[in-house]
């Protein structure tokens, strides 16, 4: 891509948004569906099948909790996208980068089905999950910072928006950090605060409490 | 998401439609794809290859069933999506919740598959079939009702077609719900319903019924 | 959907074709895609891998058949759609119809990497495949001879362009029933006829052919 | 399609680029997504777990080699499209040829995985790798000079910008070639140098050293 132009010393390409989002909605929908393929149907055997399913429980949690990551990380990754006014060549690679580890995300979500309540390998196993969970969180908010810092987002964002997404954004890569760090001690507690943290990013638990109280004062907007 | 804007005493994030609809494509696509890897290639044995393919109807069934659900969800996904303006967080959310129901459907179709005609284990695997099935049903009834709720509906359509799509899309919750209660008790008839709701749902008897009737009455509208 | 309006004695909801269009690329694309994953990897043995990727001829055979059906089909879908106006419930069912042969597509195309030069079981596989590929180009014809019948397409379209795609479309149909009864009697010599239609189909010989006469006589339309 | 049209001698159907956009963006995230599959699981065995994953360091290079080389290959797509005014039906079936190589990619990946570190084998799996990468970039090549040739480009580009992405695409075929030869000697040599040109074209150093030192420079231009 050209780097000098009639306009000034320099240039960087500019592109839609919309490939970029095509692609990023296709890696998002394909991860989040992969994960499926790991849930391993029990054997005919004399056994009953609902103990077999229930003996399963670290599979369902984990694909629980990758599934609600994938979730909470599109749902971020739309938002900033919403903001976004165009792409630049850096934007694009930054993105693939965050898809990257969205992509390989089904792998240590089967590696943690598969050791988890395996003492010592466990801990491996946790604290790659974490990594990943970490590379996804911190790889949108360094899209995010850098189309700030570029002035790719459109300027008819009002400043509140543009630093609530950022104070939304930030935290969860401290308590991810924090979690990797009680893993390496007791992996089991780390998975349960994963499922955790994912709960809480994916229900908007103080929206709801708000809607709730705004609809006990007034009537609903649109009623039929 | 900020929470106080200068607009009003709350305000909710805004947003296109165009990632959630890409998701939901994404995701329905993959999913319905996915079934078919569960098409299991009868081995090269020394029987034949006609009777092998026979053998193994459970799983042409469960295959039909599920992908003529998701079809079913996709129709009425894009008829709501097609009377919304915006998004919010919540319907965001909620639509994830559907998704994932959406993503997981292979699995209990291979339980389904692997388990029917198979006295004792059969109950539960069509148990937890037609809760999947009833959980993507309810989905989109509460993304819809979300909606309408919260004004995201755009303001041109006539009250007779909100009505109609309301009318469509609950019913089909009682009849899963009625289905499920009849595979406790006979799971194999059961199945045999959960094709027929899904038969009916994606062949619209009614509509092509008053096609041919209005045909034979009038001429073409469109003859070339 | 409501069926009576102030519009008159009858109608039909009228979609936007975006979202069948999004479903669509993503069934083509993942059906496409899904047939890499039966290309097996040669075992690591004392035998050349050379030499065993040479005697798996038979899968690469179906895998490039059933890649250039999709992409045939594909290419047609989307002129199909270049044309249409708008979707109504019943073409977006068509549509489903079609969609649920692309996707279930790997499944013979599996059966007949397994089966080619297996005599006997050979016949079934090749048969089942002719079918899967004939549903595949029916359901094309059908979808675009409903959009005429019921005036979908956009008015701006010249008669000779809708006669044309019409005239591409029906003879491949007569051309896989053809080589499906060529099938029941030599299997083998259907699949080398399945490969020329796909070949004929996703090659334009005519209009390279015209181009190259064209540009020996003019130059290039843009030279740079 | 038609030939002979009333607007002179010849004539091409002229269609949108949306479809193909969205067909490919839904390969290259398929094929990207996939070759998580190959990522094999460490068995539970009296190993420990790190030292099975610290073996498996060939699956993870033509993981790593794959990703960045569909990932860049999607970045130049998504440049030649932005420059696309319209397709027509050549180049979609030279897009569909690229897509063909792009969703075959994880196969050549799996085998690569496989035979690395494998003596004798390995040269015929680095050979067939180097060859699918070849044959990604020549058709991405392809497709950009077919639509220069036949005027498909939007007339608002600037010759240089058009120059630019020229110079960018064809050296990277030169390059393939040398290491293609490279591997028929070395197979492990040739590996290297994939990740080195797959990292050099992913990572734009020039863009990121320009970036700093303009930052030297000047202040950010969107500061917060």
């Amino acid at each position: 891509m050209s780097d000098i132009t009639p306009d000034g010393p320099r240039r960087r390409i500019s592109l839609r948004t919309t490939r970029m989002e095509a692609l990023s909605d296709g890696i998002f929908a394909i991860a989040a569906t992969l994960l499926v393929l790991d849930l391993a149907i029990p054997a005919v055997t004399s056994k009953n099948v609902g103990h077999q399913l229930a003996e399963q429980w670290p599979t369902y949690v984990a694909y629980l909790v990758s599934f609600a990551t994938i979730g909470n990380a599109w749902l971020n990754h739309s938002v900033i996208t919403e903001y976004l006014d165009r792409a630049d060549a850096i934007l694009l690679r930054l993105n693939l980068a965050l898809l990257f580890f969205v992509s390989v995300l089904p792998f240590p979500t089967h590696m943690l089905a598969e050791y988890l309540s395996n003492e010592g390998d466990e801990r491996i196993a946790v604290t790659i999950y974490g990594l990943n969970l970490l590379a996804i969180s911190g790889f949108i908010s360094i899209v995010w910072h850098y189309a700030l810092w570029q002035g790719l987002v459109t300027k008819d964002n009002s400043e509140a928006d543009v630093r609530a997404l950022t104070t939304k954004l930030d935290p969860s890569l401290v308590s991810y950090v924090v979690v990797i760090g009680i893993g390496l001690w007791r992996p089991g507690v780390a998975v349960v605060f994963y499922f955790v943290i994912a709960l809480f990013m994916i229900i908007p638990f103080r929206t709801v409490l708000r809607e709730l109280r705004h609809r006990r004062r007034a009537s609903p907007p649109h009623p039929r």
